[in-house]
């Protein structure tokens, strides 16, 4: 089975709505490998049902856009606002998140009707034209959204499809099996990066979305400038072949490489390899969402929380690079070229790649950095329920950067900041080596 | 909507293939209300989703007959020996239990298609005939067996549904608002019963199936004499509107009535009425399979748990029946025309009913006795696989009699035993009080 | 260090306050071994610090009789009125059970001075004398409560003592070591009990304490006729020596030995012997009121839980007794001679002895039967305060017989039921087989 | 009960072994107030009894000096190893954390037996003299660790009380009550400071230790130059009526003040205010180390966690200060007379002091900064046991600084950062308002 790449529309500055109906046709097309029994299950707290996906971001431009901006318009069906919000305390209790793989109804057919009477709603919006900077903001942030969860659903279905012993197959891809492992591995070389006082951030003032193609997330802002040190950073991603050399000298058992919590971590939950990997018969594979493969030595290690970045990082003896240190270098190492060649959502690939002399800077994995998830200076949320979108989540958490496989290509930029707490792993998370200048 | 009620065959003896292919078709049609997604969901450890009940009761005839008696039976599929195992750990080690709802494969069209072929190995066994008495009592062992499976899809799509905050209904049915409040409750009348020495069980050897309707599980063995007391018995269940007169006397905050078990339940769950029950704009709803209905005050309150049952009885000055009791009772009072009458899964009536001058011991609910399920003397379960059927369950539960409205008729008789965790709440389960004779 | 042997006081029928003077002395010589340090650590929530013993003991005396029966009583302190109340919640709502190890305030001192107030306060009522039958009934209940604590304060801080990797002695006793391995162990034999109907229970009214000697619990009462069916009973124990063939047999791997409940038991705690059995340099030894010692192979095995006890039976082609059978037994081979040599308390040997063609039926073990703990037909818990001490914990527990080698031999009778839940395993518990008759 | 204030030594440069002798003492004289019983409890894992902060600041010297430099020393008891090891897991497995509070032995004089020992050790190995460099930084260390130890005896001991109903003080002192609620509070000021490029840090190099009186934990360096925008900060301290207002104003209901873990900290233990205050008949008390006290609304809040303090400022419309500006700020404003008039330890006033005109930068309380505990640029900690000292626990944890009314004044200076996770109150913690530039 094929998924087509998404049909990118030829943009003017305003054509919100053919980008509005291309985003949404994407996410169509991303659940349609999976039958109503699989857009069902949730299998933990952290992700959610394919359907719950699909209705919840509906949900947002119906809350935030269509009930905000227009007295005449009718919810499709009143009770959907309790089940479909996420976290938005301000618009009243959310259903309970751990329980959204229960809500059989509505059933996947009424969700797909909601979408078009959403759509169609947002589409005469849109039509009715106008310099609606405000309108346009937010469809344009609604759109960033769905996008997050265009990934969300795809790592959300590959962690629930591995708990079946069926271990089922997200898309069968003839490629995925590909890597060998003799594959040749690019030698790791280190490339210096000067220190001095850079700009940090997006230039957006608080406002989070910009007109065009200039969005950002709020949390990008404001930009500011900071003195970063010299730093030397590696040329491409850890592999799999890497990973498995820290495996076989112990890694996972010695505790001085560990940080205290990662130590409890790794005893408390008996963790003697990444999650996806499995020893069949004397060889590893790897659970990906092309099914059960043999895994590749020479594509980048994945699917690792931070506590094991940080302990191989140690075991190295490197270390990760700040958030501030990776985009310094993305900003000076990547070209226009980087991006058309990064491994992203549209690629359908599925998993990260090896490297053949590309940097993997954008894609393949995202990159775990050392920085706590803080606020820049300046930072204020907007006083809205849309201001519950990033700030409340400034604590205990962990920025990675670059963007992987199946991250959409309209996300990646220098500034992004993706974030998630330092125990998770079931996103395409990373390693991507720094350390100090020699 | 109208499930029509199962086609009863006229069966000869030995007539198994007509009353496997009645049991087989009646657990289908009890699936027909529902969707893929709502067969999908599992709202609980305890509770099981209708998938896995559909294909689980195949299994048991796949597992315990065909590949034990038909060198040549090709199994459906071999992965599926794990996933739809439920506890015979002799036969390795079954999928977590808790994990069941993240089953979206094999599909519902796949258990079908599982549940046809298995059929056809079994009739083309059974039309092989001969006096297989070994095959005959595995088959109705399987149909017994399946039976249980039919009661528990009711009850755990109940619970699941019920989860659901737009409250849908398993079916909906004229009938079930019918209780109006102002209905009419018969007086509680006390039936003395005279002690002495019962023969308590059923007559069958240490085998767990009998031929032709004489069935029985290996827990009601062996008969054996009992010394009972005299004592009294009510003439008909609790009903709603008493257990709401237990709830306005405080009966939920004084710890005087309860277990110290059950009154630590009631405080760390912060209990206050039975689970289905709701408070809607200052009057009291049910959740039933039919929807929420307006609670009808003299139907026999359900899904309590032995506390609760306990705590009541204790409130009104009674007990509950020992499991020996009920049996002594139920020989002694039950006539033909009782179970003609009783409210039970061929009647189609999906929730206890008001008694209309009848004793209710058979059907509406399940009746929770004070006995702890323990073996009768001389108990022992057989030595393979199928002896881990009941004889392993037999510490920390409470036995219950009688039936209940979704139990199929041919399940009832005065020495059936059932069995639940003292917190155990989700089926219909209710209270017949007993006390000392006078 | 040697404790002596309590003086036990020639006694007339109403020479309470020397029993009371005796039973007091008692509890405190039992403290003499610990310092104020060991008095106060509480290493689970089922068990008490031995300050917390020392002191709630005082107050059950002051709350059921001083402050019941004398208005002019002044309590010691009314704070501690919370703090040593165990579980009556008709007297307010008590300390939480687990913290009780926290309260290093009062100080054993303080606690001392509040035995000596109350037992002057004791004195003084008994000896204003009288025919008090309920004054003396709630004494004669109150040092059978006593004497329950005796035993648990040393239970209690064995389970202690034994988490410190100094693992300390509660004292030390020439004799503990003296179990040789090779020690001859007596042939087990089989004793033929015929069925019939007997009179079971103790033969008091509803009241629970009985003048003189004949003090029983309430839930000793009624007597009632049973009907028992033939049996046979096992001449002696198990001992460790049997109960290591089990271990080296696999019984621990072995889930069809095990009740269900049992089984997720033993894989939850990953179990693999009796909990204070360590192996030490390739050999086997327990953790003793005395520290480690040598595991002698002759004694019999103890402080194992039901599931382990109803294990061993089934692995060794046997069942355990239920109550009535014991309590059959016990009636028909005790005689006063058994009782005489019996391993108690007062026996100051502080763990059980190998058979020297002893049946052991009292002392050494309390002996796990199958039945649960439940009322007899007829019971009636008492509706004050005091009513709270038996009744509320009839449900998910298992009944014990037998006493232990810290029972106080007062409070060993072949009606006497002791408790507990089916994973407990700090109390001195053992096994004694039986089997249906010939 | 008064403690006389340590009699500090008139130090030559290397005049450790008077430093030493003080330090021990000072330990030694915060215990006297308590009894065997106190010094034995542990109320949670966090937390750790008298008698073990006794014994492991014992341990370390024992460890890390004693061992490592004299091949003749003789451990006091090879078995006090496990047990008083606190998490350095390069020297075996530490004694379980949450269970030290069961280690009733060794007793409290074996302890102090222990701790002369080794004082003897100690001094004879200073006294040796010599231009040990290494042995003087690692007395260093061990004084410092110590002195860390000191305050956490005070902390723990206070939670371990509060636990008690009785709510015995840790020490009576005449001051305690004096904050009358109608006490004058100093209007807040802000304080403009000028950002630019500042050294952030101490100036040693790798080495944990300095000679003499410049001493720093490895954690203060490298000293590395940062750039910092301008920012305001408060002239005080927040006050208990101030955070009175916030409660009043509903700040423990309203979601949108908190960060998303801190909303779920507050539902999940349904905090309603600051974890030592008690409503007493209508008025505010606070548990204080000498008892429960009315709460002064002019003194400093303390015992706040990091979400409340982070919520609190976000209700102000204000932020905390990162750790860098609180740096800089205190290099800026305090003076010599700010240290000696500060409330620190040896002024033996046990708990925050209204501010008279004083800006409290330095001692009251630690106060919580926005800053995550990371790193500073070019951390490496050592590759020996000494090295599990800081850098394992830089992750989760948030920087406090300034020191608190029971921190030794020798551990004050502005580069000292203390870390605790952001639920974590039992510390002496709280907030200090900071702002953007106007």
């Amino acid at each position: 089975m094929t998924l087509p790449a998404p049909e990118v529309p030829k943009e003017t500055q305003f054509d919100l709505l053919s980008r509005y109906r291309s985003v949404r046709a994407e996410t169509e097309q991303l659940a349609t490998p999976l039958s109503a029994e699989d857009m069902q299950i949730q299998s933990m707290a952290d992700a959610s049902p394919t359907k719950w996906h699909l209705a919840h971001t509906t949900w947002f431009y119906e809350t935030f856009i269509l009930r905000e901006l227009n007295p005449q318009y009718r919810v499709f069906d009143p009770r959907y606002h309790e089940i479909f919000n996420s976290y938005y305390h301000s618009l009243g209790q959310p259903f309970s998140r751990p329980l959204r793989g229960l809500l059989s109804r509505p059933s996947i057919d009424e969700i797909y009707a909601y979408r078009a009477y959403v759509d169609r709603a947002i589409s005469t919006v849109l039509q009715g034209g106008g310099e609606e900077r405000r309108l346009n903001n937010l469809v344009l942030l609604g759109l960033n959204h769905e996008q997050q969860h265009q990934e969300l659903l795809l790592t959300d279905i590959k962690h629930a499809l591995s708990i079946n012993p069926l271990l089922p197959a997200y898309i069968n891809n003839a490629d995925a099996g590909s890597g060998e492992n003799g594959q040749k591995v690019e030698a790791l070389e280190w490339i210096a990066v000067n220190g001095g006082i850079f700009n940090i951030g997006a230039s957006a003032g608080g406002d989070q979305a910009n007109e065009g193609d200039n969005f950002c997330f709020d949390n990008e802002t404001p930009s500011h400038p900071l003195l970063v040190q010299d730093f030397r950073i590696a040329s491409r991603l850890v592999t799999n072949g890497e990973f498995l050399e820290f495996i076989e000298d112990g890694g996972y058992r010695q505790h001085r490489l560990w940080l205290s919590d990662g130590w409890s971590w790794v005893n408390t939950h008996s963790v003697q390899h990444p999650h996806y990997w499995r020893r069949v018969d004397g060889s590893w594979q790897q659970f990906t969402l092309c099914g059960l493969q043999p895994l590749a030595y020479a594509e980048p290690v994945c699917h690792l929380n931070f506590y094991e970045a940080d302990a191989f990082a140690t075991w190295a003896g490197f270390r990760l690079p700040t958030e501030f240190e990776w985009e310094v270098a993305a900003c000076q190492l990547c070209t226009p070229d980087d991006l058309a060649a990064a491994n992203l959502l549209e690629k359908r690939h599925w998993h990260p790649a090896a490297s053949h002399q590309q940097r993997q800077l954008l894609g393949d994995v995202w990159e775990w950095t050392s920085s706590a998830y803080q606020p820049y200076p300046g930072f204020r949320a907007s006083g809205d329920a849309v201001g519950e979108y990033n700030g409340k989540f400034m604590c205990n958490q962990k920025v990675l950067r670059g963007g992987s496989c199946v991250t959409p290509s309209s996300h990646i930029r220098s500034s992004y900041r993706n974030f998630f707490y330092p125990h998770q792993f079931w996103q395409f998370t990373g390693i991507r080596l720094a350390g100090d200048a020699l």
